[in-house]
């Protein structure tokens, strides 16, 4: 391709990484991706006939596309945002978004956690039925048919939903009248979720969606053994960064509420298919789901409106848990399974805290335990004395690399850990890179440093005489990239993790106020989360995010919420658990806290503790 | 426009009234239509400008649109078989369908029934809920708010689907927290169906769809009374006449299958559009509906396989009630709200028949009574010492004026009686319009007069000494319009009939061998069915359609399945009733029954009684 040298150069913000670079003149939004140490994979070295660097134009304006593009996108052109990077420039600046398949390597998602053994214990039994051949003499209905063949073992009456029923004539016929049944005995029902092939074996997925990832758990339900997990972007983040931005693009229109629920579900169906083509399994064979997230992500999920959460007092449609016919609901799994949500504490504390909570079993703990799930929202639990408060907090995206000048999400490539030491900074990168940004537990390793080294004083104003900082405009400069670009930390980052510690620490200070007990009075603190998994303890203590307790009583759990999720996959009986739980739980509503305002900006400070001790 | 004289003549048949016309020379389809005596509207006699004579190309090929046709069609181009009928010459022999909006008056269309009183008994309670506005004390959900609201008044939990809580929102803020709820109170469940402002009245639907009309009723649920009767035209017969047809079109692949569904509830939605504009009412305020249908188009309707149907033994895939969410299958009324389908007996005899059965009660009946429900598929049910035997005879369409030449439905202009005495022919045709063709009763009239007159033998054959007859071709002439156009009756057109009544007449006789009775045992015929009801009964015995008893033993009911579809949508214990007489009833599988062969080459005959008592 022939360049004609005259496009400028412009802020490319790229999503989901959260990255922003400056494009330089002349350049493709391949190469400046590239450049920014982003793993596009580009295997025609940028002809435009590989087609592999697709890209989605989300905002801004881009060249017209060449016939390149028109022939490798084919089809895909139904959606004029879909680019090949290597074949375009930006006329403006630009937000585009690069799916999974066009990156070499998927971002780092946490979705593991902290997992309790729990026994298998769903309602599903399983028989084999053996069906009579309709003839002349025997016209009974097919669900007749099955019903009876059913009776005749279980004496019993069977239901089902005409989903189900509509799927029986074709697997009888071709399974030669003997078939697997799926049924969910419960409360005095019988309901038919699946007809199968004798020999299928059959699963449950595990879902936990955050604002920005999605962790998905594949169990074999038979044995209760998890076969798969995997980690993807949620693509909602195209449409807004974080819940309160996407909740006010839901309440813009009815359209933009079900385009935020129909991009879940169908990033929900690819993975589905994903998983069933590598382990080789047919979508009936798969009887079960749980969704857990916070509340308006459930709400999204479960199209429901969202404008309540948009306005105070952010009261959410439904508390209580929900159990919802997957296949009317889009999801193509088993005609008769159902999606199960765990019960939503409040308007922002959803079904994934009530998972989290399950997971840790803090509700039946003698100890009095802190549980922190860290995101963009931060979900605290205290339970003291057999009660347990809790809130939430509004941390912000700054530990997932947002609203960082150089932030960046946990990707190869970011800067995690950082140490100042006479005046020279040391770095670790994810993935051992080129350090091309930094993310959340860079963020806070560098501002313990900074903080140690005298670089930012208690309020996080720059000591304008440490030679480490630049005079003029007050950063300072981590990294210089061999193309001479700088990673920088500027006053404003310093502001960012100031009130999202802050945040997350009057959050503990508060529900310990309503406890009635000091901080050091907790036992275990335990803290979930893909940041909270990452996060250097020591710099969180020193920049006063955590109390100064011994470290000895911080547990980093990784993701909670998914583990709650596998639990009341595998065992049902915790969903009777859930319900209780969520029942049990105290919101406290921070803002209506006559304490809040002190609270805060005490822990605004940027020490160990912060300016707490003088309040209590 | 200006013609350019050179189209020739075609074959066009118009749908959905089923005349066959022959267009001239450079003629139009509307003038086509017009002189066939359809009543097509042309406001602006053809000059193309009213845009009313709109038609759908179903098979054929037409001229290309004129700028007139783009002009007025408007967005209806999305659909490119919408035409203009007086912008349009056929290039081929097609099928066009008109729609009921390009008629001026519309078919006569049998909706009412006999209709026993019943009480009004249903599971719907009715509430006035206040709810506390939400705080920063009182932060409960939405939903929970008001399952609150009504616990306090009826003590009882109260379910509801995920469909139904996510109107909740919207509907308690615009009313001020202060609504009308509709609940199900049925087996130890309370089901919210639908939230509504306090002063709203709440109305059912019941269906009765026929494979060629559907009968439409809209009843005030709170007192009972019908508020509107209305019948239209089954859209699906544009693609299949009958449902043998439909069942093989459906059978082609899966595309065709929603396609027939996707027709039949469109138009339903199409229905309560209108329904709802025309008494001003939100379909929120319709919270129950009944749909009746033979076997096939109840499959079609749920969105069942109907392959089962379309091969021998020809079982259902299901015979028991349904019960389905409105919402979840397209049915755009209250969010809690249900549709109900009694059960189908048998492949070929429906849950419009067990309606049917149920609104003549001839479940409860100590006499012996024999129910014949005619249509292209006629189902008949005798009653005989508590215990019911029904068949299914393929009586054919000829009765709704299809494979007969000059056939026509009974809609205005077409010849419903005829008398013919001393080799002179009288007719009769609805609205007293000119004869354009002959419908269903009127054919069964011809019949009985051409043997009276010994025009046909006993065989059916023409008597070529006659001086009615025409010698070369043997026809009857009927009717000579003023442009010379001949209304005839065919040998073929015999034939059909003899088909058409010697099924329905073994029909009966095999269920009497069954009773082990005489036909002129029973007590009562109940003729159901639009044709039933405009049928002449003396004509019917002189061909043997059926058996010749006094006359007053017949007793012609009209809508019997439509009559009984509105009791099932008044009284839910009727539902129960229904179940049991679907239980009670025994299907006769005529083709399996020995004596059926020798039945009906008898019942073939021309004659009072056919062959039939030879036989006996």
């Amino acid at each position: 391709m022939e360049k004609n040298h005259k496009f400028s150069s412009f802020i490319i913000n790229i999503e989901p990484i959260g990255k922003r670079v400056i494009s330089h003149e002349d350049e493709t939004l391949a190469e400046c991706a590239l450049r920014a140490g982003i793993d596009l994979i580009t295997s025609c070295n940028g002809l435009g006939v590989c087609g592999s660097c697709k890209i989605e134009l989300i905002e801004g304006q881009l060249t017209h596309p060449t016939s390149n593009e028109v022939n490798k996108l084919g089809k895909l052109r139904d959606n004029p945002n879909m680019r090949l990077a290597c074949q375009t420039f930006p006329l403006s600046d630009v937000t585009i978004f690069i799916p999974p398949g066009s990156l070499t390597q998927g971002q780092q998602l946490q979705v593991e956690g902290q997992y309790h053994p729990i026994a298998l214990q769903t309602p599903f039994q399983v028989y084999i039925l053996e069906l009579d051949q309709p003839s002349l003499k025997d016209l009974r209905g097919d669900w007749e048919r099955l019903q009876d063949a059913y009776f005749s073992q279980v004496h019993q009456s069977l239901s089902a939903s005409l989903t189900t029923i509509s799927e029986i004539p074709a697997i009888i016929r071709s399974q030669n009248w003997k078939v697997k049944v799926i049924v969910r005995e419960e409360n005095n029902k019988n309901e038919l979720i699946s007809i199968l092939p004798p020999d299928s074996t059959y699963y449950g997925i595990a879902l936990d969606i955050g604002s920005t990832k999605i962790a998905a758990f594949l169990v074999n339900l038979e044995n209760g053994e998890m076969l798969d997990q995997s980690g993807f972007m949620n693509p909602q983040i195209a449409l807004g960064e974080d819940v309160v931005n996407r909740i006010s693009h839901a309440m813009q229109n009815q359209d933009n509420s079900k385009k935020l629920q129909n991009l879940l579900l169908d990033r929900i169906h690819q993975y589905i298919q994903e998983i069933s083509r590598k382990y080789k399994l047919d979508p009936s064979q798969i009887i079960d789901m749980v969704v857990v997230g916070n509340t308006a992500i459930h709400h999204l999920f479960c199209g429901l409106p969202v404008k309540s959460l948009g306005e105070a007092p952010y009261v959410p449609v439904i508390q209580t848990s929900l159990s919802i016919p997957a296949r009317h609901h889009g999801i193509h799994i088993a005609p008769g399974a159902s999606v199960y949500l765990p019960p939503n504490i409040a308007g922002y504390v959803g079904a994934d805290h009530t998972a989290a909570v399950l997971a840790t079993r803090i509700q039946d703990s003698p100890q009095t335990v802190c549980l922190i799930d860290i995101g963009t929202n931060t979900e605290i639990s205290l339970i003291h004395l057999e009660k347990i408060h809790a809130c939430s907090c509004a941390s912000g995206p700054a530990f997932e690399g947002a609203h960082i000048q150089d932030g960046m999400r946990a990707a190869p490539g970011a800067i995690d850990q950082v140490r100042i030491e006479d005046n020279k900074i040391y770095l670790s990168t994810i993935g051992k890179k080129p350090a091309t940004g930094i993310c959340g537990s860079g963020i806070l390793s560098v501002m313990a440093e900074m903080r140690k080294n005298q670089i930012i004083d208690q309020r996080g104003v720059f000591n304008r005489s440490h030679p480490m900082i630049n005079q003029d405009q007050k950063y300072l400069v981590l990294n210089k990239s061999e193309n001479g670009q700088e990673i920088r930390i500027t006053r404003k980052d310093v502001n960012e993790v100031q009130l999202a510690k802050g945040a997350i620490r009057s959050g503990i200070e508060i529900l310990c106020q309503k406890a009635n007990i000091q901080p050091d009075q907790i036992d275990h603190f335990l803290i979930a989360g893909a940041f909270g998994n990452y996060l250097d303890l020591a710099s969180a203590i020193e920049i006063g995010m955590f109390p100064d307790v011994p470290l000895e009583k911080y547990h980093q759990i990784g993701n909670a919420a998914g583990a709650g999720a596998r639990m009341l996959l595998i065992n049902h009986d915790q969903r009777k658990v859930a319900e209780t739980v969520g029942k049990q739980i105290d919101y406290v509503e921070l803002t209506a806290e006559p304490s809040f305002n002190d609270t805060y900006v005490s822990a605004l400070i940027m020490e160990k503790n912060g300016n707490l001790k003088q309040l209590l």
